[in-house]
């Protein structure tokens, strides 16, 4: 995927997230966002690959009526599981702390979903991480809540922040994924579609 | 490791490398750099683990003279471990394209080491990531070392890049350690001085 053979499309991010912004951009991509409104209620029901892959599908065709067919539009979707519990973003201070405690001294996974939208044909994937954390203390927990913006993320912590570099000695599988886009699949979806 | 806590150390970095700079400063800790020059030529009859925390020692040792005993002095450096060849920096065009030739396809490992000094005490740390790499064509290198500077690297790459955006989908281990510094490890170390 050279950036380049994109330069003559327009390409438009269904997504919110600076993270997911700031990687697209360092693909070397050029798009304009479009923030998707969904419900992002998670079904519990579903396997937690059709969850996440469901809800990034549900942004690209959010935004898809409003730009014309030959846009190619991209979405995703994050979230995190720890043990039997599934974590979206936290809403107070009490949900993020508590997503923090449950994630310190133990692994858990994050699960990122890609989906893109061109001329009418959809490609969606997914990827799974692993994520180790070391015992985070309450300071420690403390200082990250106060100190930074947990409620936009998913699990409440950024692993691109004080607290991954600090607390996570160990990942198995994707940073990317880990972040919250799996460029690496964006980028063989991109490679498959016929511009 | 509260970076607030050292807020009244002189800290100073032994490194030129602007990814070990980015680092110390996302960790939240306030330092000046100072470039140390040591000879780097690896020393290929020592285990790899010695081999990069001795480079780390050098680096701290070359600066400590220049400062008062109480400066926080930290150090570090990477090596590139592909089968049975360790790459350092790349110093031409040919060099990068071999060594990503080399890493296409298949794992390689990531030593970091880091090196702190304070009152005449040392502390001295690595750690060891696996990296995947997705095959590479001729394109994906030429765009890279053509846009990018692997001149800097050891491997001829950074993970934080668009190469390892497109082409990286897995990682055993620490992505700072990758990138070039362990810092769970530095702040490990941190924790365990008596300031």
């Amino acid at each position: 995927m050279l950036p380049h053979n994109f330069d003559n499309i327009k390409i438009v991010l269904a997504s919110q997230s600076p993270r997911r912004a700031e990687l697209l951009k360092n693909l070397g991509l050029n798009f304009t966002t479009c923030a998707a409104q969904v419900d992002e209620t998670i079904n519990l029901g579903l396997p937690h690959n059709q969850i996440v892959q469901t809800i990034a599908l549900k942004k690209v065709k959010a935004v898809q009526p409003t730009f014309p067919p030959d846009t190619l539009i991209i979405g995703g979707d994050t979230i995190v599981c720890c043990g039997e519990q599934i974590f979206g973003k936290p809403k107070t201070p009490q949900e993020a702390t508590y997503m923090l405690q449950c994630l310190s001294n133990r692994y858990h996974s994050v699960m990122s979903s890609v989906c893109v939208c061109y001329k009418g044909s959809f490609w969606l994937d997914y990827d799974t991480a692993y994520i180790h954390f070391l015992p985070l203390s309450q300071q420690d927990i403390a200082y990250y809540t106060d100190t930074y913006a947990p409620y936009d993320k998913a699990g409440a912590y950024g692993i691109q922040e004080w607290i991954g570099m600090r607390a996570i000695d160990k990942i198995e599988g994707s940073f990317y994924t880990v972040m919250g886009f799996p460029t690496h699949l964006l980028c063989n979806i991109l490679e498959k579609i016929k511009l």
